[in-house]
């Protein structure tokens, strides 16, 4: 676990206004008291989200011909607009984007600098699968926010418009050349680690007793068996 | 003038509705017997404004704070809209987008590959330089275009919000090392030069006689002038 996220100071925050982990006849396990402050929330998935935009963006530099740099360019256009969908919830706030987002920088970049891969491919399934990934953890956890955001953040996050051009680009790629499948499978395993990692890290560093680990253990189940399926929509061994 | 600007096949297009030439009493240069077709004009301007967003977003990778960052993503995520605004333009017309903008992305990669700049700061004031020049340029050449496409293209290019943080950033670097003020004067006086050869080189390479730069003349005078405000804006001298 990286230690710049357990560095933040604790913040007041608005009373939880949702009761609904009581009322609903759900098996889907409550991870509200797991939830870190909505600030801590907003400053990190902001972060997240221009790292994804960076990532993408530099797919699009390097995409080998016009369509494909045209479809990612929409792609990243995508992960730009949750990124600025979640400046703007921080400036509602009145707080400040900047300083909400610096203590999860280092941490941020350090794991996109792993994920670059080495070449074209690998950055395309970086995209693909730890822009899912978080975006998943992050849906999830908004669970937890006041019902007067958490809802509309999901919704914001919940949107995966411009996602068919990395799974088409990898197909056909992986269709034509039978070592690449294999070489992107392992790729993908080294991924959901580092992946997981920052997830597990976008909760409060206090709460990792055995008990909070208990029930952190179905969220982790239900983002790994996505992300199984986004290997297998691939052909790839998860 | 690089020689792939000529090289695109002839087009037949819709009649021009626009005769508001003749009707307005104006002395602006009227340019629309000078407008390429409007895939020509779409497949271009689309491509240069991928150009413009790939400048920005290079400069949100490397900008040296997160309130920079954050302002410059704002300004990237602009061009974005522009570039798939003229995208949307040239689906509508059922073209596809990379066969309309391939013709353009050699001379116009060469070109951005020139305006990176030796460091962050060179590749600000390119941004706000170029950008604002071919902004104004497509806007003006969007006057020769159908009325039913040409206004609300001039009104998509001309939404240049997100460029006050490009003016801020330099006018403060500047303000505080007055060396790096006459290197940015000469870098500017570089850049317009080499960002005029390819809006010279979005007009029809045929219409190159000596009446067609006799009308041209004034338009560049235009464009010329508005690039010397926004030097002028920065306290540098054009």
């Amino acid at each position: 676990m990286n230690p710049s996220f357990g560095r933040r100071p604790p913040r007041t925050e608005t009373p939880r206004l949702s009761t609904r982990g009581a009322a609903k006849p759900t098996t889907k396990m409550d991870i509200s008291s797991l939830t870190p402050t909505l600030n801590h929330f907003l400053g990190q998935s902001a972060y997240c989200e221009l790292g994804a935009f960076e990532t993408l963006a530099r797919a699009v530099f390097t995409a080998p011909d016009l369509a494909a740099k045209e479809g990612l360019s929409a792609a990243a256009g995508r992960a730009l607009s949750k990124h600025h969908g979640l400046v703007a919830e921080i400036r509602r706030r009145e707080a400040d984007p900047a300083t909400e987002m610096a203590p999860f920088a280092p941490a941020l970049d350090a794991f996109r600098a792993k994920t670059h891969g080495a070449d074209w491919h690998e950055l395309l399934l970086s995209c693909y699968l730890t822009g899912g990934l978080l975006d998943d953890f992050f849906i999830r956890l908004s669970d937890g926010l006041p019902r007067d955001v958490g809802p509309r953040i999901a919704q914001l996050l919940g949107d995966d418009a411009g996602t068919e051009v990395l799974v088409r680009e990898l197909q056909t790629a992986i269709a034509s050349q039978p070592a690449l499948g294999s070489r992107l499978a392992m790729w993908g395993r080294r991924l959901v680690g580092d992946t997981l990692l920052v997830a597990r890290s976008a909760m409060p560093a206090s709460e990792a007793d055995a008990f909070t680990e208990l029930r952190i253990e179905p969220v982790f189940t239900d983002l790994i068996a996505a992300h199984t399926r986004r290997m297998d929509g691939l052909g790839l061994t998860a």
